[in-house]
């Protein structure tokens, strides 16, 4: 059963990186088809570098074509979603969010399924949850959401990854602490955009600024 | 006998992306280390990726040196070329072509000997032929070819990997599929580059260009 | 005890690595968590492609949680030195071409251990001592160091592990070669850097540029 709920989390973190990928794409005026590349890295590509990372191989949407569907069905959501909804910054910033959060919580998972410490754990769900938001970034020639200096982003994964294990060491049981770590990444990164969180910055003025 | 038909295919795509991207290297004046490294990444990226996605390591070009002097008189030649043709746009482009062909098919075979469904070998073929263009791209700081938005790219390995299963399908022997299925996607992309062959676009402008 | 020594080559690379990752970080004026995460990825980068390329999963860096501990308090040395030091460009200078020798070396000796030919070991050793910088130089959006078509960089490592392999074949014993070999590639990049050193560059002048 444990394995099915991490399914069930893979598959929501991959609707909402798809439809993020596909929201992208469009704003680019990417091709019909670009659109679904786009959706597709950006949706496999967290999953993809945790199973090569632990060394899970052959990667798993190599061994099941649904994941090909859910990918193509959510992008065609996100060009509907994108005619009602004519907002695609905001847009893409909710599901890219969702995928933040439910895919921190599927890389933590597997690490634990593959018996390594909270620490690595924490490690990979982090590199699960912004590889794919990455790949898009660079695909599309974009900077990188996680390296805009903008608001905390990738801070978001740790502190859900955090609160995720304080919560099992207090013997919560998983499906409450599941949904709350996945709540508090996705409202994290949802807060820290509207109230613009950054975490101190380290640098000196560079002497050429100086008059 | 159907091995040494897969290290044949390899190898042809291997000669061809080898030329790609010595004469991209050539074009940004890379120095004759650099031409050579783009030449080794343009022609082992896309079957590197193909093996780490399959799980299946050691890479191939480390368990066999005879990639690497393959690679080496390939980039040799695509000097002497240039130094007759003096067109690198159009070479590159011919190069670029045939290696997308054949990589596409070895990534399809390398997908069916291990046995992945249709969908799946295709679009492993599609990011074995891809994958080392676009990292040829990113190196040198180009938009890879494949996010230009301008002539289909991607799409002729689908077309060609479809056209390459229906063969099959309908008892075409392995060799003249094999040929066919090159053939199909070096055309393709040779005349979607001639008549400027797209995929349909979907966007709306944004509010901001209304009068 | 070959297996230890090879250990401490990795940490002293890594120690390097970090350092000119947190220096490169604080540059691009990053918060204090994407500075880890940038030391983080230069570090772990060229080890982690090493190890997915060979098969020898998972990666290394999952399997001992001391080296994210390593990294932090290498990374919060890169902060304390250039409060000291006041000079980013060539603190960082020496820092990567530090992590350049060692990487390549840990690079070559895993590769031998795995049984790889001495070329394939110098190709193994140059990637896991590139591969961290090239992406600690794209996630921050710079150009590579590597392919900056100014001094010598990758070379460095082809040179060094030529001359290790050469030292190996005179019955050198392997502590003394070891040492050769990282201080002859930190040199001759601190050299090439200083004294412009280059490799011929191969172009013709392109047509559109005559009168």
């Amino acid at each position: 059963m444990k394995t099915e709920i991490l399914r069930l989390i893979d598959i929501f973190g991959i609707v909402a990186f798809s439809i993020s990928g596909a929201l992208a794409g469009m704003q680019k005026r990417l091709d019909l088809f670009g659109i679904f590349v786009i959706a597709f890295i950006t949706a496999m590509g967290g999953g993809t570098l945790r199973d090569i990372l632990i060394g899970d191989l052959p990667v798993s949407w190599m061994k099941n074509s649904s994941y090909a569907i859910i990918i193509f069905v959510s992008a065609l959501a996100a060009i509907f979603f994108n005619s009602i909804i004519q907002n695609y910054q905001k847009l893409l910033l909710v599901f890219d969010s969702i995928g933040l959060g439910f895919f921190t919580l599927s890389g933590i998972q597997k690490g634990m399924d593959f018996g390594f410490q909270p620490g690595v754990c924490i490690a990979l769900g982090t590199f699960t949850a912004c590889f794919g938001g990455v790949i898009r970034d660079i695909s599309l020639n974009n900077i990188p959401l996680i390296f805009q200096q903008k608001e905390i982003y990738a801070t978001t994964c740790i502190i859900g990854g955090i609160v995720y294990f304080l919560l099992l060491k207090l013997q919560v049981p998983y499906l409450p602490a599941d949904i709350i770590c996945v709540l508090i990444i996705f409202l994290t990164r949802m807060l820290a955009v509207r109230y613009k969180l950054r975490l101190p910055v380290l640098y000196r003025k560079p002497k050429s600024d100086d008059p």
